[in-house]
C-alpha cells in the first residue's frame, strides 16, 4: 500500500486501510475496495488475499495512467474473516460495520487463552484509528467463488445478487452408555443412533417444496466413542443456507420439529444451541448492475447468483451500498491448496472491479 | 495363593495359576476355576477379580473342612481378559487354549510402543511355565453378568448356556470434502450421511424374522470435522452378536448388503475389514447341568441366559469342558463404577461354584 502511494491506517481491530487520498479534502470515500488476507489452515492461494491484492492492483493502474479522483479511493483488508482462530469470523468487518463492538472482539480468546486484543498488539497490528472512521458511500469485494456454480455454467463473471442467510446449531444429544455385548436393544438409548436420524432429518429440509439450499452436519463427535460400548452422548453442529428470506424464517422451527421427531423415536433428551443467525443479504441492486454492465462492456459472460459462503461483503451491506465480483473456482474447492482459478478469470475479475471504480471515479 | 498353600506357576504370557496338589501324583487338575484380575479404565470393583477371589475362598474353604482332593484343583488368573492396553483381549485365556501364539500375544505393542513382553517383565510376571502345560478336566468360572436380564428376571444364579458370537469391522467411508455453504446438495458425496444411513441399516439388522440379537456402532469419527465443511471421510466401527450359529454365519453377507445400499444410495466409497470373528460358544450341557442342579439345591433362583460378553471361559470350551455362573449387576451396569452386586449375591454365587467343585472332588 505504501509503495503505491496509499496513506495507511490500522483501526483498534486492526483492519488496514490504505487511502488512496482524493483532490477534495474529505475522509469520506468515494468507494472502498476489498477482502481479507487472513486464511484457513491447510487453506488455497486465492481466498480472501485476491481481492485486497487486486483492489490494489486497480489503485496502481489508475495512478499509472494519471487519473486523480475527486473524493479518496480505499483498499481494505478486514481483520480475521475466517475465524479459524478466533471467533466469530468476520471479525474486523462486523466490528467496522457496528455489528459485533469493539470489546467483545478484542477480548476473544483462542484455544490457548490468547486474546484477539494480545494477539493484534504482538504483530503491531492494534492500531488506533477509530472504528468506523474511515467511511465509504459504497463497498465493492472481488472474491473467487469458492463454489461449483459458475464453473458448470460455463460464466466467467458471477454478479453476486445477495449472500444467503446463515444459521447454526450447536446440538448434544444425552442417551444413555452401556455395554454393546450385554445390553438389549430394547434397553438401549443409543445416543448415535438418534444423531443418524437427525442426520437425515437435517438433510431432508433440502428436499421438497419448502426446501432450503443446504443443510449440513460437519461436526459429530461420539462419547464414549468404544467399539464395544453403546454411545452416551454425541455432539454435532448444524449449518443451514438460505437466500430467501419467508424460507429463512421457518428454519428454527423445521429444526425444533426435526428434533421433536427424534426425541419421540428415540427417547434420547436433546438441547440445541442456536450459535450463528445471520439472515440472508440482499446487495445493492443499483452497483450490482454497475458490475454487470462492466462484465458485459468487457466481453465477460456474466451470471447472477447467490454467495453461499459469508463475506465482509455481507456486514459492509448493513451500511453502505455494497455489491460483489466472483471469478471461477476450478472443481468449486476452495479451502485446500487444490483451490485454483486460471490467470486469465482472475485477470478478467481485476477488470470489473477496474472499470467499476474508474466508472465511479469519472461520475463522482 | 500362596497363603492358602497353593503352589504358584506363573506361565510364560503371564496366567498365574495356583495349583492345590492333589493326593494323586498328577500335574492333570480335576478342574480349574478362575477369571482375571486385569481390569479397564475407570472401572468397577468385580468384572473378574470377583471370579478370581471367589474361587480361591472356594479353596480355602475346602482345606479348612479338610478336604483333601484325590486329584489336582487349579485356581487361574488369565493375563489381559479386557485388552485396554494390549490387543486382542482374552490375551492369556487364548494362548493357553492355542487360539493365540505365544509369539504373536507377547509381540503385541501398546499406543506408547511397549510389548506385552517387556511389560511382563517390567512388572515380573514373564513367567517360565511352558503354556498349555497346566492342563485340566474341565473349566468354570463365576463373573458378574454385567447385563439387565438377570435383576430383571429376578433371577440370583444365571446358568451360562453360552457366549454369543461376535463379529467386529473398521468401516471406512470415503466421500468428497467440500464448502457447506457454495456446494449444492446435487453436487455432494457427504460421508457423513452415507454414514448415518449405515447407522440405521445395522440396527434394523436386529429387527424382524432373522433379527441378530445385537447391533451396535459405538466409534464414529468424521473428518475433517468441520462446522461448514461437508464431511469427507468417515471411520466406523461395527460391533455384531449373535448366540444361534446358523443366524451367526449370515452376519458377513448382511453387512455386505447393508453397505452396497449405502454405496448405492449416496455415491459414497465404503471398504469394511473384519477385525474379530468369534463365533457363538455353547458351553458344556452336563457341567452346565451341573452349575443349575449346585444352584437348586442352594436354593438359589436360576435362569439360563446367553453372555452378551466374551469371556476367558468362551476360550477355554476350545479345549475343556466348561462352564459359566453368572451373578446379577445392579441395573446392568459394568466397566463403570456404579458396578455393584449385593453382597449376598456374591456369596451366593460362590456358594454355587464350592458345590460343583465339592462334587468333582467326591466324585473325582
Amino acid at each position: 500500500m505504501r509503495e503505491e502511494g496509499l496513506e495507511v491506517q490500522v483501526d483498534q481491530i486492526g483492519n488496514v486501510f490504505g487511502l488512496w487520498r482524493g483532490l477534495r479534502e474529505c475522509d469520506h470515500c468515494e468507494l472502498l475496495m476489498g477482502s481479507h488476507i487472513d486464511t484457513v489452515t491447510n487453506a488455497g492461494t486465492y481466498d480472501g488475499a485476491y481481492g485486497v491484492i487486486a483492489a490494489l492492483e486497480c489503485v496502481a493502474a489508475l495512478r499509472a495512467a494519471g487519473v486523480h479522483p475527486r473524493r479518496t479511493i480505499g483498499v481494505v483488508a478486514f481483520t480475521n474473516e475466517e475465524g479459524v482462530r478466533f471467533a466469530p469470523d468476520m471479525m474486523g468487518s462486523a466490528v467496522h460495520a457496528g455489528a459485533l463492538s469493539l470489546e467483545e472482539a478484542l477480548a476473544s480468546r483462542d484455544a490457548s487463552g490468547c486474546t484477539v486484543a494480545s494477539a493484534l498488539a504482538r504483530i503491531g497490528y492494534r492500531g488506533e484509528t477509530k472504528i468506523g472512521s474511515v467511511r465509504t458511500s459504497a463497498f465493492l469485494e472481488l472474491h473467487i467463488e469458492q463454489g461449483p456454480v459458475l464453473n458448470a455454467a460455463g460464466a466467467g463473471i458471477g454478479v453476486v445478487s445477495g449472500i444467503q442467510g446463515i444459521a447454526w446449531y450447536e446440538v448434544e444429544l444425552r442417551g444413555e452408555a452401556n455395554h454393546a455385548g450385554t445390553t438389549p436393544m430394547s434397553n438401549r438409548r443409543d445416543a448415535l443412533v438418534a444423531a443418524a436420524e437427525l442426520v437425515l432429518a437435517v438433510r431432508q429440509l433440502t428436499v421438497g417444496a419448502a426446501a432450503i439450499s443446504a443443510a449440513t452436519v460437519g461436526s459429530l463427535i461420539v462419547g464414549p466413542g468404544e467399539v464395544n460400548v453403546v454411545p452416551g452422548v454425541v455432539r454435532m453442529s448444524l449449518d443451514l443456507r438460505e437466500p430467501r428470506p419467508e424460507r429463512f424464517g421457518t428454519i428454527a422451527a423445521r429444526v425444533d420439529a426435526a428434533i421433536a421427531a427424534v426425541v419421540r423415536a428415540t427417547g434420547v433428551e436433546v438441547t440445541a444451541r442456536r450459535t450463528v443467525h445471520l439472515p440472508p443479504i440482499r446487495f445493492d441492486e443499483s452497483l450490482t448492475t454497475q458490475v454487470e454492465s462492466a462484465a458485459a462492456a468487457l466481453g465477460c459472460s456474466t451470471m447472477r447468483l447467490v454467495s453461499g459462503a459469508g463475506h465482509d461483503a455481507g456486514l459492509m451491506a448493513k451500511i453502505v451500498p455494497t455489491a460483489m465480483i466472483f471469478v471461477p473456482s476450478a472443481d468449486g474447492l476452495s479451502h485446500c491448496p487444490g483451490e485454483y482459478t486460471p490467470a486469465e478469470q482472475l485477470v478478467d475479475g481485476a477488470n470489473v472491479l477496474l472499470r467499476v471504480v474508474w466508472q465511479r471515479i469519472r461520475d463522482g
